[in-house]
């Protein structure tokens, strides 16, 4: 039975991404790029601005990961197949007539299967990282969580820099000063194939990888599902910052340096308003827990 | 005869860009810098961000590529007499008493020569560009066209990316929303010298580099006498924009859906007010277009 | 004597930085991250994005070296070792209760001696650059410089790109506007360095490394007791300035042409203001010299 179950992650672990799982992961991104505001006048106005656009949401990770370890940028172009088919795959979300693909999305079910696809080839990336980079530091294993990670979640680090360099970038949207969901449990992802890689972890790889696309899959749909925004991983997060940042107490005793600090600061520069209320915000939460 | 006319268009293709070309294209570049608002004080304040300001102007090109490809930025530093030459022309161009080379410069015999020998040395470098990628991906044509788009036309992205980052960034210039003239013929002629490369087109590569660059001094040529901004490729364009992506019935049948969602876009979020716009002007054009 | 005096320049040319020049270099650059508006509150709402920048300012210099000679980035994080030691001091000094840290490093001895350490591993640094350029480009002295610049002082222009790409970049902290004297020192040495590696400088290179840091050191003590900003280059900045760039003459006989020149730009742009105030206070310097 045992064998058996091993018989099944192998096989699992060994499922081409090519065909199928591409394309959900190509759809869902330009589909992401589509509901941006504006993307259609772009498509219209300047099609190949459009078109690099997508290309940058649906192999941003790799191109992110291919600069960390100085590798090029291009290598993704050389694959013509993968850019055929997201080429395609733009063309259709975008100039179909009376946009039949939008409709078609539009049904949930279809989301859920596309987005569920997508998470798994989320898992297929990190590994990919995470071997990548061991080929260059044999035990750097930071190089591996970063460059795993980057390959992962990479991908909004590239658009929103893309954004930035258009002009139209939303500060809201800053990918590491609130990590997202997925930039968090991709993350995690890193740091565990990682340990698994460098053997501190004594699991194999495809039970590994197994585990977590049907952990990644399940908070997906059920996020989708119940239209939740908030983390699994709150408690777990506020816990750690307890203990490894000792918000608590160090807001209770030394409170009025902090604000003294900061109101200094928010004399100091211009910039310093946003994240003063910021600071003021965390520090009425941290109040209340102390109430 | 025919062996005369292969001979010239050998002798042509071996010419060396080497002094008179590259003065010609640093003198060009660096006389576009000095005519941004401003520059000229910045020389005075601080001569050595002018200089390096004016080498990305003169061989911005060169560094997009290299950074496509994983290269190191800074190779074109390594390069000591194409450096001296373009500083010596920066420092006559910024510092020569009473501005003696730009009222030569003003003459229109001489920005004619300058601008004609300049788009010389945009040929030399798309196929540069295109020789180079094709050692890195033997049949990646895509990496080819990119990087001969690059070395050709890449120095607009680098300066105004330098821009960005200086703070005096002007988003109507970008490169990749409105695709300037210049940029659009180097795309031409990366892809054509890309199918000659590749052997998808039977021509010798001489003769190619020949009619090529006699078409981009023509047109340029022409361009700069009747000042005009219209470029040649438009009535093409506007039948390839008609072909592929369909614009009229699109408009005609589906522009309720197209505006519902445009006007929502324009409530959701702050940035999407120009593209918002364009839309506009976009529906505008293409509704006179049916009536 | 001679050999006493060798060995000791030669003994101090091969101390290792390792442990204690680094902790220095790491505190200093910590607390300057610190100092800035908001820091804190970013370290308690996001701890892994405060790690992320305190790694910056770190190691700043040697990612933007790296990314010069198109090496991965990330190498630095291949060094655990390093890696540890600035991460904990980024623990103790954001994290420590009641800012036990701070407290100790606001006493100005404190600050003297962790400076003074910070400028010694300052010509370690551009010593390392520059030879590890030499390896890339055997005759490239000007890679050489700008290696060993950009490892000695690119610090900052990562950070500021940092700050650009999170939003908050303050256009007035400009490192190559005005550059500062941290900067100017750097290249000075730079350009040292390069010289004795090219053996132009006939000097052994640990008496230059014992010389330079001396001077370093000095300055920099002398500038914190002081609480001088100003560089003790200014009157050679002025001299060579008036030398090449001809700015008094230039002025005085062409200054109509100047204004009328920079007033249409006033008109021309909106971007053009801030630069056309600074000519002006340019020009009002130099009529007052020349007065």
């Amino acid at each position: 039975m045992d064998s058996a179950w091993d018989e099944l992650t192998l096989a699992f672990s060994r499922t081409s991404m090519f065909p199928f799982f591409d394309i959900a992961h190509y759809l869902v991104s330009v589909m992401a790029l589509k509901h941006q505001p504006g993307a259609e006048a772009v498509a219209l106005r300047n099609p190949l601005s459009s078109w690099f656009t997508a290309m940058l949401h649906c192999f941003g990770g790799g191109i992110l990961s291919c600069v960390l370890l100085a590798e090029p940028p291009l290598r993704f172009l050389a694959n013509h197949t993968n850019i055929l088919l997201a080429s395609s795959i733009w063309y259709i979300t975008f100039f179909c007539p009376c946009d039949l693909v939008c409709q078609g999305y539009s049904f949930l079910p279809v989301q859920l299967l596309a987005a569920g696809m997508k998470e798994v080839t989320r898992t297929w990336k990190i590994v990919g990282g995470v071997t990548h980079a061991s080929s260059y530091y044999k035990n750097g294993w930071i190089v591996m969580i970063a460059v795993g990670w980057a390959r992962g979640a990479g991908g909004t680090i590239v658009t929103n820099f893309e954004q930035l360099v258009k002009g139209s970038w939303k500060p809201e949207t800053e990918e590491w000063l609130k990590l997202s969901y997925p930039a968090k449990v991709t993350l995690l992802g890193s740091v565990i194939f990682t340990f698994q890689h460098t053997k501190y972890l004594s699991i194999s790889k495809h039970n590994l990888m197994f585990f977590y696309t049907i952990f990644l899959v399940t908070t997906k749909i059920t996020m989708m599902l119940t239209k939740t925004s908030v983390s699994p991983f709150a408690s777990f997060e506020d816990i750690l910052g307890r203990m490894l940042f000792g918000r608590q107490q160090q807001f209770s005793t030394c409170g009025k340096k902090n604000e003294i600090k900061s109101s200094f600061n928010g004399t100091g520069s211009s910039t310093s308003k946003p994240t003063i209320d910021a600071s003021d915000k965390v520090k009425k939460k941290h109040t209340k827990k102390t109430e």
